[in-house]
């Protein structure tokens, strides 16, 4: 086993002896192997990856710190597996299996004398892991975020007068998978004009004004990791009220991230932005939490909220994103993605956020 | 309620008074509405689909035949419409519920005094509905596949030696969705040389050289509809050995095409091809099924497969996609997206199945 591995295997309860992982994400963590199917058993002695005929060859190279496992009928090998090492409570993830997909892999736990645990323990365990990132995954992340920040600096001197939403995200999505992004980390939000006030409006038709806002929530991935980062930029000069918006938005994440440290909480972290937006008298209109944790899932743990009391620690990567919401007059938000360290935080994203007006 | 949502609350079993449906394809499917979240219950008497602030307004101008209720608390709302509406037995879509999701909302019902039911059931009551298309759903197939030849024949003429697998799949896909695709119907697909003969092979930077072949496996979305299409050029002539396994492929498929019809099953359909194959000499060379069912999800009811004696019927849509590979030589594979009717098939493809050397 690698070292992830063997870290998961020392944190399995002693109410269970294996765990069977099958999201994409987590069998890749885990074996750094990509495939659209696999069963990745992790037992305290050994982990044992299943794969069928169309990834064997590479699972035999690729896959790290497990035996591999030619599948013939599912039903078959997977009871031989289970027999075979001697596994009796096989812990589930339950964010991932469906109902259907459960009932399937219980019939053949019984069939082989095990049973499954579907308490969602697993999933825990796994996101304990995964929420302090190593200096290895942090290098693909900052990756993820250059290309993404060079297609942009590409792709706002497209902005004028008449250009559509979606032309400037295709643009955007083209310009990343280009120059090695291995997809975009999710559908690439780029708004304007009034529309900028929906914090999940889609691209559309919709054509960029003279003096109206874009803003710009975009990422990569690259071998797997996410970067995340928004920016709002302006065609020609923003009225008083769009400006003062902008500026209590720039100083509310400014406030935000000057408070990021090992040892505070993530509710206190939203609080910093949160009531800054509030005394400027935007209170209402700031309605989704300040960020969350990022890596190879664009959202994971921990949740930036002011429902969550999660302590952040050195090497947790988060997006710290307030923006406020005009129905109907206009939005901004500004995000930037960054490492926890004990006196601070590592920025990954580089782009000033002074107002650019082009 | 629409007709779709009359039809599925009168096939709901005795043992069971309510639906509930989660599934994005699914909610669109019986809604029309898209939205990333949504829980629509069906019972004999309605359909309610609650939804967040983020989708209220358009939930409520675009969501037919339910009635539109917007979420606070998730258990608070679902909890008050269980009660409000006497619903008991709720079945539960066991291919979309995760483990953790269905946990939830067991909870919430257990406090409402109902229970769920989470065989499956459901799903199959709503395949049985979905595999058989409306005229106004083969329409948008048509549009999506339109849209696909379109980029293809355009993308064609950019093949020439050293362009790589990468650059084209790049091209169609912003080609399709320039044009108006909603989205590509899976990653495309675009193999050269001997990488042809992997099924489910991956675009990288291999180059495409003269005398080979290019295997191109596309298709595009239009309002939530699939396209799927498989073409064979090449750069080029070809050898013997690879014209004689296209020719082969041709056959096959007009094989498999000729025999398509209402009443016969999708094992016989999947020999016609398969037969051919095996007794030109190709046999283990073609190791998928001949083809699957097509719709609002890429893969669907029913899987064109020897192990599979489902009996086709006027109004399903099937692609016919045979293939022959030759490990470290090269792959062949052509298919077609058809509507089944009584006596044979309406061809949704338009593009030629010729061997393109170009």
């Amino acid at each position: 086993m690698n070292p992830r591995l063997t870290e998961l295997a020392g944190l399995l309860p002693e109410s269970a002896d294996a765990a069977l992982i099958i999201s994409e994400a987590n069998r890749r963590y885990y074996t750094n192997f990509v495939s659209s199917l696999g069963y990745l058993f992790v037992t305290r002695s050994g982990a044992f990856l299943i794969v069928d005929s169309r990834y064997e060859e590479a699972a035999r190279s690729q896959a790290d710190g497990c035996e591999v496992i030619l599948m013939k009928r599912l039903a078959d090998t997977m009871k031989e597996l289970i027999s075979g090492q001697g596994m009796k409570r096989i812990m589930l993830e339950a964010s991932a299996f469906t109902l259907a997909e459960a009932d399937i892999v219980e019939k053949i736990f019984v069939s082989a004398g095990a049973s499954a645990v579907k308490t969602g323990d697993l999933d825990k365990l796994i996101s304990q892991m995964r929420v302090i990132k190593t200096s290895a995954e942090i290098d693909k992340m900052r990756r993820a975020q250059s290309i993404t920040e060079d297609a942009f600096m590409q792709t706002i001197k497209l902005i004028k007068e008449g250009v559509t939403e979606k032309e400037l995200a295709l643009e955007l999505e083209f310009r990343m998978r280009r120059s090695g992004a291995e997809s975009v980390s999710f559908d690439l939000i780029v708004l304007t004009g009034s529309k900028t006030s929906m914090p999940h409006g889609v691209p559309d038709f919709t054509k960029v004004k003279y003096g109206d806002f874009v803003l710009f929530d975009i990422g990569a991935t690259y071998e797997g990791y996410h970067s995340d980062m928004t920016r709002t930029v302006a065609l020609g000069r923003v009225d008083g009220v769009s400006r003062r918006i902008y500026e209590t938005v720039r100083k509310a994440q400014q406030n935000a991230l000057d408070f990021v440290r090992a040892g505070v909480s993530c509710r206190d972290v939203d609080m910093k932005a949160r009531s800054y937006i509030n005394a400027a008298g935007y209170e209402g209109m700031f309605g989704h939490s300040t960020g969350h944790g990022v890596g190879i899932e664009i959202h994971e743990a921990p949740s930036v909220s002011y429902t969550n009391d999660f302590i952040l620690r050195s090497g947790m990567v988060i997006t710290v994103e307030p923006g406020i919401y005009v129905p109907g007059k206009c939005g901004v938000r500004i995000e930037d993605m960054v490492v926890v360290s004990t006196d601070g935080y590592i920025n990954l994203a580089s782009l000033p956020k002074e107002l650019i007006e082009l």
